[in-house]
């Protein structure tokens, strides 16, 4: 069993509300120092066996149909160690 | 200018609808081989100057108080090459 991590982020020409919301309550929580926050999804997908390019190029298809909204999302694929073996 | 950014997932013993939303869709959408997804949130938390242990510590206070709800999601905080310098 392996996992494969996507990253989605909003593009970054495009307005991010929520980053904006984050950004603006830190200094009324008495955090400064921050520039700028963008919020993004995390999906952990895990996988049968081995994570071979075949799984990937399934996982980055599900990514661009599912996971993400192309038009003004970028995603990022990575495989992280697996749990147990 | 540095970014930190910050992983908020469910805690594993947590229900995740969403990532069980996605984990049901797949199949329907032709994709197999996957046993589990769960969705978390994903931050990037751009930083002024260097990343100290300083920014970091507060940076951890900032995931623990606001990005983050700590009864139900455990959250992972690392330094990634910034853009530009």
């Amino acid at each position: 069993m392996a996992r494969v991590v996507v990253d989605v982020m909003p593009k970054p020409e495009i307005l991010d509300p929520q980053g904006k919301a984050v950004l603006g309550a830190l200094p009324r929580l008495g955090f400064s120092g921050v520039t700028d926050v963008r919020q993004g999804k995390r999906f952990e997908v895990e996988v049968d066996g081995d994570v071979t390019d075949e799984v990937l190029a399934s996982v980055a298809q599900m990514a661009e149909t599912l996971l993400s909204n192309p038009v003004i999302e970028t995603f990022d694929i990575r495989v992280e160690g697996g749990e147990g073996e």
